[in-house]
Formats: C-alpha cells, sequence, structure tokens
C-alpha cells in the first residue's frame, strides 16, 4: 500500500499531464468531423502502453475505428485480467452550455472535490477511467508487483455502439484468453461511500419516423383536414406509459426478472437522499413506475425513454407550416431476463400496429446491448470488493447500475468472461451532458486501487 | 376588354422579366442574414412603380422593414382602392427538397400548368400577385382607363406577423384614407373554376418550453426516475383534441359563430374531390373534426396545429439523453367570433393547468390575426364577382379560406375599411413549402381581372 502510495505522490503531475493530452483529442467517435482525432488517440494511447510496460501493443484495424492492444505476460500459469476501456468520447453539443471549452481540460475546485475535479468532455466517461489503468499498470511494473498477466483492450466506438468490437473479439478469442475482464466506467455513491456495480441495465435503441402528407403544408390551406404527423407521433408516445407510466408495450416485462422482497430490502439499504436528488437536478418531484423506489426505477426496472423529437419548423420565429415528417429517437433499458433483440423486435410491433392509417410508419433499430448481473459471491467481485474496502476504508456496498455497457454481455457470450465493473466516477459528472467532470480525488483513489484488485484477485484465484 | 388584352399581349414578356427579377431578391424577413435582399426588394419595387406612373412613392420607414407606398389620385370626389401586398416571403428551407433553386425563378411546363408556371419561394405568395397590380396600373395608366384613384400600400413583414404595419396604418390614416383594399394572396379553387375568398381564418400563434430537470441527463443513470419533458409535452399535445379530433381546450369553441344548415349546403356545392385531394398529398385518409367535411374543417371550423416541435438530442446516429428541454410551436385557426388575444389566453391558461409538477412551463404568444368575412352582397364583392365573371367567363363562387391574413382585420379597425380577396392562386401552388410555383395563365389573368375591378368597383360606386 505504502509502494502505491509512493510511486503514485512522485508521479502526480505527470499522470494529470498524460491525462490532460487525452482530454485534448476531440475524439468524438459519432461525428466523422473529429476522425483524425479520434486516430490520434488511439495512437497516444498506444505510446503510452508501450512506456508503461507493455508487449505486443497493437493499434488494431477494425472496420471502423482502432482497438488498442497490449499485454504483459509474466506466467502463462498465472490467471489474466483483461482490461477494457473506451478511448472515445460523446458529442460535447449543446456547446453553448459549457462553462470551459469540453476539449481543453481546467480542473476547478468545488464544494463536493475539495481537491478539484477536472471539466472536460471524457473526463470520466471513459478517458480519465479508462487511463487509471494504464498508470497503476506502470506502477506495478515499475515497483515490480505486478502478480498475474493483464491484456488491455481499449476500443474507439463504445459511444457508437461498439459495431466492430463483436467482430474482434471474435476473430482473436485466442490473444484474448483470459480469467476476468475490468471495466472502469460505472460510478459509485459517494467519495466517502465506495460501491461496485453488479449489474447493468441493456438497451434498445430505436429511430421512428412518420411521413403524413407528401410535402410540408400550409397549415391555414390544409389545417384541420389532414392528419398532423407531430400530433400523430406525439399521441402514440402518450401511448407508451399508462398512468402509473408502467410501459404499455405488449409482452414488454414478460422476461423480467424480478427480485425478491429480501433482494429489494437490501437495496433499499443504500443511502440515498430524494432531497438531495431533486436539489441536484432542480426538480420540484420525482417521477417513475408506480410502486417502486428511485434507485429501483433506475436500476432493476425497465425504461422507455424518448431522447429526441424533431418535426415541422423548429428555428426562430414563427412558420406556419403543418410538416410532412416527425421523427424519434427512442431507447428502452432492460433488466436481466430481456433480451435486447426481442425487446427491438416487440417496440416496432406495437409502434407499427398503433400507428393510424393517416401515416406511413418507419422503425429501425440501432445497436443495442444485454442486460448483465456479476455475482457478488464470485471472485471477480470479492477481489474488487477487498481492495476498495482497503483503499477506501469502507467496505464497498454492491450496486446495479441504471446505464448499460453492451460489450459486457458481449464478453461473456464470445470469451465465457465476466466483467467486474469497479468504476470509481460519480453520478454528478454529467456523463453525456455539457461540463462533464471527474475528481482528482476519484483519479487518484482509482490508480491506488486497481493494484490491490490485481493482488487479490491473484491471490484468491490460486 | 381587347386594350386590355393587347396591352398585356404587347408587354408579356417584359412583366415576367421584372417579376423574375424581384423573385430573385431572397427577401426572408424571418431571417436577419437577408436584411440587405429585403430592403433591395422595396426598392425595386419603389422604382416600378414610379415608372408605372406612380406619384408620392416612398420607401417608408418603420422600425422594421420598409413600407412601399405610392398613389394616383386623378379626382378626389372619385372612389378610392387601396391595394395592399407584401414583398418579403418565407424562408425557403428545406433547401435540399426544391427542385429549383428557391431564388432563381425557373418555368416548367406541367400537366396542371401546359402554358408553364413560374418555380420560386414567392412565385405565389406574394410577389406573383402582388407585382399583378403593379403591372395591371401600369396598363390602366398607359391606356388611360384609371376609372378612379389608387394608392400602393406594399409591406416587408407580412410572413413574421406585420408587426409593424399597425404603426404605419394608425399614424397614416389620411394618407390611406380610401373606400376598399383589394388584396390577392388567396386561391382559386381551379384555373377554370374562379372563386373569390369572402371569409379568412384567424391565427393565434404559441411557443411553449417546457423545462425538466436542469440539464441534460445521462438517460441510463436517471432514466426511469425523472419525468422527461419530451414525453410530458407529447402526452400534454396528444391531450389536445379527443377522440373526435374536437378540441379539448375550454371554452375555445364559445364564440364560434356557426353557419346556418343553408349555409353548410350552398359551400357543399364547390366543386371538390376528396380522391383527387388525397392523390395529390399522398395520403391514405383525410382526418379532421367529426361531423364535418373537408371544405368546412379547413375554412369554417377552427383548429390546432403542431407547426414544430423539438427536444433532444436530433442529429445523426444514437445519443442516450434525457433531455433537459422540450419545445413546441403550435397554432391555431379562428373563425368568425373568436378573437386572437382571447384565444391565445385561453391555450395559455389551460395549457399551464395541464402541466404536470414534474416540469416549469412558459407560454408565450407571437403575433395573431382576427377571422374576418365580407359579405357577398357588398360593392367590393359584387365588382370583383363581376370582374372574374369577365375574364374568365364563368362566375365566380364565394369561399372561404383557410389561411389567415392578419392585417385584414387592421384596415377594418383602423381605417373602417372592408378588403376584398381577389386571388388568382392555387392551393397546389406549394405556399410556405419547397417548390412553390405560379402558373403564367394565372399571372396574366390577374393582370387582365384588376383593371375589370377598379371599372365596375367606380361605375358600382356611383
Amino acid at each position: 500500500m505504502e509502494t502505491i502510495k509512493n510511486y503514485i505522490e512522485a508521479n502526480k503531475q505527470r499522470f494529470l499531464d498524460e491525462l490532460f493530452d487525452i482530454l485534448r483529442f476531440p475524439s468524438v467517435s459519432a461525428d466523422p468531423q473529429f476522425k483524425e482525432s479520434v486516430l490520434k488517440t488511439a495512437d497516444y494511447i498506444k505510446a503510452r502502453l508501450i512506456d508503461a510496460g507493455a508487449d505486443k501493443v497493437e493499434v488494431c484495424p477494425t472496420a471502423g475505428y482502432p482497438i488498442v492492444y497490449g499485454e504483459k505476460i509474466i506466467d502463462p500459469a498465472l490467471p489474466t485480467v483483461v482490461v477494457y476501456g473506451h478511448y472515445d468520447v460523446q458529442p460535447a453539443d449543446p456547446l453553448e452550455l459549457w462553462h470551459t471549452p469540453p476539449f481543453e481540460p481546467t480542473v476547478k475546485i468545488t464544494e463536493e472535490h475539495p481537491e478539484g475535479a477536472i471539466y472536460a468532455r471524457g473526463a470520466c466517461d471513459d478517458k480519465g477511467q479508462m487511463y487509471m489503468h494504464v498508470k497503476a499498470f506502470e506502477l506495478m511494473m515499475k515497483t515490480n508487483t505486478l502478480p498475474c498477466n493483464v491484456k488491455f483492450m481499449i476500443e474507439g466506438e463504445e459511444e457508437v455502439g461498439s459495431s466492430n468490437l463483436a467482430t474482434f473479439v471474435k476473430a482473436n478469442k485466442e490473444r484474448l484468453k483470459g480469467d476476468v475482464v475490468l471495466i472502469s466506467d460505472t460510478s459509485m455513491i459517494a467519495n466517502d461511500v465506495p460501491s461496485i456495480e453488479c449489474g447493468l441495465r441493456g438497451l434498445a435503441y430505436m429511430e421512428v419516423e412518420l411521413v403524413g402528407p407528401n410535402r410540408d403544408l400550409h397549415s391555414g390551406v390544409y389545417g384541420g383536414a389532414v392528419a398532423n404527423p407531430a400530433t400523430i407521433l406525439a399521441k402514440m408516445i402518450a401511448s407508451l406509459h399508462d398512468e402509473n407510466n408502467h410501459i404499455t408495450i405488449p409482452g414488454f416485462y414478460d422476461k423480467v426478472i424480478e427480485l425478491s422482497d429480501a433482494e429489494r430490502a437490501e437495496m433499499a439499504k443504500q443511502p440515498f437522499s430524494e432531497a438531495a436528488y431533486k436539489k441536484d437536478l432542480n426538480i420540484d418531484e420525482v417521477w417513475g413506475e408506480k410502486g417502486y423506489s428511485t434507485i429501483e426505477r433506475t436500476s432493476i426496472r425497465p425504461t422507455l425513454e424518448v431522447n429526441g423529437i424533431w418535426s415541422g419548423y423548429i428555428g426562430e420565429g414563427a412558420k406556419t407550416v403543418l410538416p410532412s415528417k416527425a421523427n424519434a429517437k427512442i431507447s428502452m433499458r432492460l433488466v436481466p431476463g430481456q433480451n435486447s433483440d426481442e425487446i427491438s423486435d416487440l417496440f416496432k410491433a406495437h409502434f407499427e400496429k398503433i400507428a393510424p392509417s393517416y401515416v406511413k410508419v418507419k422503425v429501425t433499430a440501432h445497436h443495442g446491448g444485454e442486460p448483465v448481473v456479476t455475482p457478488t459471491d464470485s471472485i471477480p467481485f470479492k477481489a474488487a470488493s477487498k481492495a476498495m474496502e482497503e483503499s477506501f476504508g469502507k467496505t464497498p456496498i454492491p450496486t446495479r447500475g441504471g446505464g448499460s455497457i453492451p460489450i459486457v454481455a458481449l464478453f461473456e457470450k464470445e470469451l465465457g468472461l465476466k466483467s467486474v465493473l469497479m468504476g470509481f466516477g460519480l453520478d454528478s459528472d454529467a456523463l453525456h451532458s455539457p461540463n462533464e467532470k471527474y475528481g482528482l480525488f476519484n483519479y487518484y483513489k482509482g490508480i491506488e486501487t486497481i493494484p490491490l484488485f490485481f493482488k487479490h484477485f491473484a491471490a484468491m484465484s490460486k
């Protein structure tokens, strides 16, 4: 422990400078105008892995953005930890809502982060969290305390659905052989309430388009006699939740694995302040499925959310148009038991069915992901729990996360590997929002904890 | 009549060239980037009025875009026709749907227009129709057949609510003294079925904004526990029409003046093909308030229409955001009896009332306009009817239009003048849509008919 802390202390400025370098690349995978930056980020990660002591470091091409691979095999008889992360980031828009430039990392001291937090797109999701692993590896190499093998798989398309990762994984099963996948891309309850995500929701993401008249119409000449696709879409979306905020798609909940009363009681022990939650978001009331708490609504229950909707004239001023089309992006978070493709099919069938004959409807599915659970009595979970207990001085609480990391199910299916989600972010880090941040405390605590995970995992695996 | 036709024949190419000049100015009043073009259009109109023989021609400044004034007083004892039109146009977007450039007028021969039609933004609304009056005036001046006084009032802000016209009218009551306002900004049933609009719907135009959480949220972390403003907005919009497509705002229909069964029967005699209507729009079914025909739904019944709606991520690809805000533009067409400010207030009160406490709601009103009716036994209507009967060889049908020209009520209120809406456009002219057009037949027929209106109006007013 002392060794770890001393090494971090001696190198903390460089650890931060390198992370800043990475954050300055606008590696936005969703937008082709940033292609060069995405590729440069991969090269930078490769160089730092080589510096840290990794072997066979390679920027592996795919049909999309490359995957950075590296390894250190100290003894084939020892277990192997496969570290997954991603170097791409979400788009930064709406830009006008950022207080500091999204790709110029800035440290600010705040009440929540008295030691400072880094403000930048990707600070937490996932560059800050991913890079902790590169630095932890460097630390173990330089202090000669690496207790088992390690392999790195850092991709560049997580934010756009990791569509080429499956191909890479399937084509590299030998190379990626291991015993567990270690991922830091989730959050803890608080800096003084460590927790480990032992479940993630799945995702099904749909695009819908309604077409009414074959052109935008003058709303005076035609208004009242032609169905307005925007209104039709509003009615269809409105029908997707009943008065109890229960999703109305037939069959949607059929395969949901319900938690037992005992499990729900365990979950309810988590510290949670609804008042602070509402204050943070500046809302008067929380909302959600009747009969469930806020924590349950965001973890063990599936959801349906409108992520975007647009139709007609949305510029400045008034335009009296009856729009030809109306579009929406609608995604669903899934829980264990539900399957992403099945849910996409149920949505499509239902949405097409409820569309009245006034419009033509088109429903397409983006990439989704399966829900996952990592049992708390498994070695990976216990090793992570012990590591955090040591570095935080407190036993971490097992939690179920609301978000999705679709590739976790992929790793289990193709590589037979469970993942442990040992994340050091906070819910307030504003992932996917303007002014994303990551605490310096969290960054360094992660670098301190990861070697402890390796130590315990290697020991428990004997 | 011969005189008129001969003059048109001799000058028809120049009439077209000058209109093309005007159409080339992108005089989009809604968008400040086109300011220079709007002002140049006013100057061009001024020059052509002077060429045509008008006196006291002036580009009158306002707090916004100027109003072009001109007159010819041949004898103060004679009646005065006040000609109103506008030189500004709607925005052209979405640009990618235009087959020819919106501001490069192109003549195309089509089945509907065997003599050709001009395709350009403003071809019909209102440059083509407005300029017919300038050419008709030139014709009467050059053939020495102007039978009464005429005044021109051509504004540049009709598409954005004519907010400065009221100020101008109130400040120029003496200058604008007259006996009737003549306007060509409406449509006929068909080129072989002339009609005159004797009623217009009013307009109330609202902007609504719902704010939920104080920032865009990650839809995995927060989805299911925080009300989504896009979904709330969808539910609110969905509730504005009941299952009979009747608007649910309390008090909305209270003051609507219903037509008698006899009037409805008269109206039903209008030639109308629902099959052709649906084919033109490529829709399977018409829609609307139960108990009313398509013609009635677009003329004597009020409506509520979503003109635009937007929330969340609307770019390419997937972004898993739970949006902070949701916005919509909603306008209502009003019928005689209803008042624009009252309806705006009713809408605001209702919308604020039905908004759940999960969101903060803001409702603002744009400029509106009152509904109007011009009686068919009035001199202005009879003069227009006789003029069209002569030029078309058929008695025009009195119709009620679906659109709004808010300033018509303004003229009645401030100047005590009724307006006659003698328009030569067609519903298929795609006003406010891409590929707006105006038939050459219609343009020249208007120039031929307007002097006949002057002749009959002067004679009937003795």
